[in-house]
């Protein structure tokens, strides 16, 4: 109680002014909110390749900020006749759905003065590979269901708990995507 | 030329008699076809966060094959409020869609014969934060539209070449999700 004088910039980690900022500069600059986000894979056998991240334009320039690039692999295991070097990749969306979720969940609760002590998660996936495998042109080739089970310990009743979670999942990149699905072009340069 | 009698046993570094025999042992059990598979994370600070996937159930059992855990962090840019120590979620999405359809590609051209001299991908996905920053509600989420282009060099014509990767993209799971959807369950435990 002795820093109640304090100006309190950050809660979970969140620097909440500059998150106010931000919101307030796009109000003011919508074009700002244009991203190209982008990925550079690389084969380098059987189910095994490689995926590099670093670039992405936004907010009306390139990025510079990531000196290093990411970098993952991905494979299928040897059940499915891969050699283990990496998730396979509907593993990935797996990730990318908590990761969202759980990044959304903490800008929301700083945003409204709820402190969070823990939040983990427990996703699964289940997919019939009878539809990728081609036998069974009934069976779609993607997850049938995706759930995800959040626990979430924070200075706020369960239900304001709960409400996060559920504005954070009214407001995610990646459930708007895996939910109601997105146009993907591909093109294709051989020889 | 030499070794024109040695059983051709991989191609493209897939062991393609183990591929057409799984397909057999799936066309006998289809049972063996239903795979659940899981990740978990856990909140690190503000849109820092680490998701760790290792088990899956699939072929009638638990795999054990993965003696160690498969580790991702995700995060925002400084641009958006975080601290880049990760991609951020959406550009999981990229790497998983370029990574499906490279590994769909190498076992389909491994199948047919065709083998492979470099598989190389690029993905763009355009997405306006307006959505997410819940300052447009004409605006969605996620993204607006992903772009896959492929450069792929190997012993068949372009036409096949390209063939290959138009049959990935009819088997691929990822992109199944991507532009169709699946249904996302989304439970919280709290307090």
């Amino acid at each position: 109680m002795t820093d109640v004088t304090t100006p309190r910039t950050a809660r979970n980690g969140v620097d909440v002014p500059t998150l106010f900022a931000t919101l307030d500069a796009v109000k003011a600059s919508p074009e700002i909110a244009d991203f190209r986000f982008r990925a550079r894979n690389t084969w380098i056998s059987g189910t095994h390749n490689r995926t590099t991240i670093q670039g992405f334009y936004g907010a009306g320039q390139e990025d510079t900020s990531r000196t290093e690039p990411f970098v993952y692999d991905a494979d299928h295991p040897a059940v499915l006749v891969g050699t283990n070097q990496g998730p396979t990749p509907v593993e990935f969306l797996l990730h990318a759905i908590a990761a969202c979720l759980t990044a959304g969940l903490a800008n929301i609760a700083a945003a409204r003065g709820v402190t969070l002590h823990r939040v983990e998660s427990t996703v699964e996936g289940d997919i019939d590979l009878l539809g990728i495998l081609g036998l069974d042109a009934g069976v779609r080739n993607g997850y049938r269901q995706i759930r995800v089970s959040f626990a979430v310990d924070g200075d706020a009743t369960p239900e304001q708990l709960a409400a996060l979670v559920e504005q954070s999942r009214r407001r995610s990149a990646v459930y708007d995507v895996l939910t109601n699905g997105t146009d993907v072009v591909i093109d294709v340069t051989a020889g």
